[in-house]
């Protein structure tokens, strides 16, 4: 296709979601959640044709010479498919997010002015490799009575396409428009293009992948953008903290998964605790294989640890390597993680009262913890009961996005004749 | 100055900007209170100097040939200034938009998660002529606890730095970094492109002025922009509505202020209602000098009007002309509205409960009335306190923004030393 041609492609993808949207908004609850159930059992009957799509994709994948993490991200086996099921099941359990109206209040003039909960209208996802997330963001899209237009990988086309297919035939029996739900079926990259310069088509565009592909999108959409970018986070072990506590913390807030968004990149300790905390720390983690980079000072009680630069500080590892900084207290920390972090999860270990709020209130993180793992910032540990995402946007959501963050509040405003005055 | 000298500038008022919004961030409201009544005290002391800087401005637009509606917007008379005087005084007077911590709720992981109440950080604000904006715009960030860079128009410099030197006396007297609020002091149009693409100094962008302004920004801006973008409102009045409500309804909707982006430009009319409606409702608006343009149906009761196109359906006015159509009942209005409509404000007047729901549900705007003036959409009439602009997207803010659009929420986590399994 030609760019031309691809633009005429995405703005006819675009008009099919714009109309479905409008459909979806009105449904019930009860509609919503048996298209959810629909979907399920389709993608059970289909089973064979999605991992049949899916196999053949696996073969071009090696052919192509992806590696093994990538092929395993590609990869929907069993379990895999029992997992979208699974997912459909739990978000069609999950309490309606839209129609509720807050904070109605009476007003001088006699009008009583309250927000409603309503959907975003048309939601752009562009996701890299993994086919289930096609399921994920459907399921949370229609729950929350948006239309969605999906962008997969180009080497996941043939599976998404498949499970697309699922998703349609479930939308029509719940008497949903099959258009709420499209993949786009094309690996062009002017498709991405295009679907981050149609506002009048799609109201916001929420990208998961790699920092490269997120910065792309955010410098060249000019429609909102919910962001994920790095998680380079943070445990500050504070002065007179139960060392025990920081251990058990530390340890889990770093070896719990070593590739997460949450897990800890840098410890900070206050130097009053070093010399009794960094010598038993080093035990555990090298015991797990965790190489340490410290500081001058931190390297006087961990004479086995590598010198850590001023890169490190930066650094999001998101493997078995943990930076550690002896700090003077508890600004110090705060400065370290405002600057050199990425406002994303950060936790200090104390028992001084005073010194949590600080924390608490100056980093400016979208999870700040007080005596718990950063492994913890997720929307299901959240009780958000599903996530589209963690963002590192100030704006509209911060951290998990559940389903609430796939919605907007408009104004409704009672009245009984009144004029203005 | 050349382009990479306007970047150079503009990273500092950035950095500068970026250091203040910590101080402000911990600043107690006390404080920012404080700030908020130095500088109405100040800004009294100043008015002659401020007048001064105004009226050489002002001559200079008379002699470049500005317009008398633009001259007005630029004036800084007794009036204004005591208006700028009031402002801060109430934005200080409204209670504390941060630090409150909502839904704290206990997992059953055992730890508490709760939302917590926290400033975005810098705000970049552009706006036109208006020197008064930049007092209304300082006010509500420093309240908010955000520091801000705004950039105004070329013709106000002067007067807007006049201003300036007055927040910044106010800040310094309570003890607040005078970076906290910022006068971009170069007319060049570099400055604004710079602004707009510096995401690590600045937080959100929220312009103010015509639509060319916005769509140009909205289109070249990297950081996310809180916009308001044009009012093209309705009233439809159903079937068995109460007519002289009906009646006063759309004379304050439209007659009320022409210029406002809360002012009715087409009004629909259920067919069953057309016929004592129009009449009347001609002769109400006819007296005030309102041009009618009617669809074929509505000709029929209003010999007198012109005929309404396409284009018509599509146009806010801003002056004392009204659209009028006739459909046939509340699905057909629903549909008019939200394919014409700017999605702002619309309002139904009727006595039908479940018509009034259904209007309510899928009127797709950011404020959706019930008998009542679209006028009454303001963030004042809807008890904000304060308004920086009326938001035309969904995501963030929806509708008057008042201090809480300027703010985000950070997850907070309370354990005892929980790690995850």
């Amino acid at each position: 296709m030609t760019e031309m041609d691809i633009n005429d492609y995405m703005h006819g993808l675009g008009t099919g979601a714009r109309n479905a949207s409008k459909a979806l908004a009105k449904a019930s609850l009860h509609q919503r959640n048996d298209a959810l159930l629909a979907i399920a059992t389709e993608i059970e009957a289909s089973a064979p044709d999605i991992k049949a799509a899916n196999v053949l994709e696996l073969i071009k994948a090696r052919e192509a010479g992806l590696d093994e993490a990538m092929c395993d991200r590609l990869t929907l086996d069993d379990t895999r498919i029992e997992g979208m099921i699974a997912n459909l099941e739990q978000v069609a359990a999950l309490p309606d997010p839209i129609g509720a109206i807050d904070e109605v209040r009476t007003m001088p003039s006699g009008i009583r002015v309250g927000k409603m909960r309503v959907p975003l209208g048309v939601i752009g996802i562009i996701y890299e490799s993994r086919p289930n997330v096609t399921i994920e963001a459907s399921s949370l899209c229609i729950k929350s009575g948006n239309a969605t237009i999906l962008r997969g990988g180009s080497e996941s086309l043939r599976s998404n396409e498949a499970i697309a297919r699922c998703v349609a035939r479930g939308l029509i029996r719940a008497g949903l428009p099959e258009q709420a739900v499209q993949v786009v079926g094309t690996t062009d990259r002017a498709a991405v293009g295009s679907m981050i310069t149609m506002p009048d088509f799609i109201d916001v565009i929420v990208p998961r992948g790699g920092k490269g592909l997120i910065e792309r999108i955010t410098r060249d959409a000019i429609i909102p953008v919910i962001k994920h970018l790095d998680g380079n986070c943070h445990v500050y072990v504070d002065s007179g903290a139960d060392l025990s506590m920081a251990l058990d913390i530390s340890d889990n807030a770093k070896t719990h998964r070593y590739g997460t968004c949450n897990t800890m990149e840098t410890l900070l300790v206050a130097e009053s605790e070093a010399s009794h905390f960094l010598p038993q720390l080093s035990e555990r983690l090298r015991a797990k294989g965790v190489e340490l980079r410290a500081c001058t000072k931190a390297k006087a009680f961990l004479p086995e640890a590598l010198d850590a630069t001023e890169a490190d500080w930066w650094t999001e590892y998101l493997a078995p390597i943990l930076a550690i900084r002896v700090v003077s207290d508890v600004d110090e920390a705060i400065e370290h993680i405002n600057r050199y972090g990425s406002h994303h999860t950060d936790s200090i270990v104390t028992e001084h009262h005073g010194r949590a709020e600080q924390f608490m209130r100056e980093v400016d993180s979208s999870s700040v913890m007080i005596n718990a793992s950063t492994r913890f910032a997720d929307g299901f540990e959240y009780g958000l009961g599903a996530e589209i995402g963690i963002s590192t946007d100030k704006i509209h959501a911060r951290g998990p996005v559940g389903l609430m963050g796939l919605t907007s509040q408009k104004y409704v405003v009672f009245g009984s004749g009144q004029v203005r005055v």
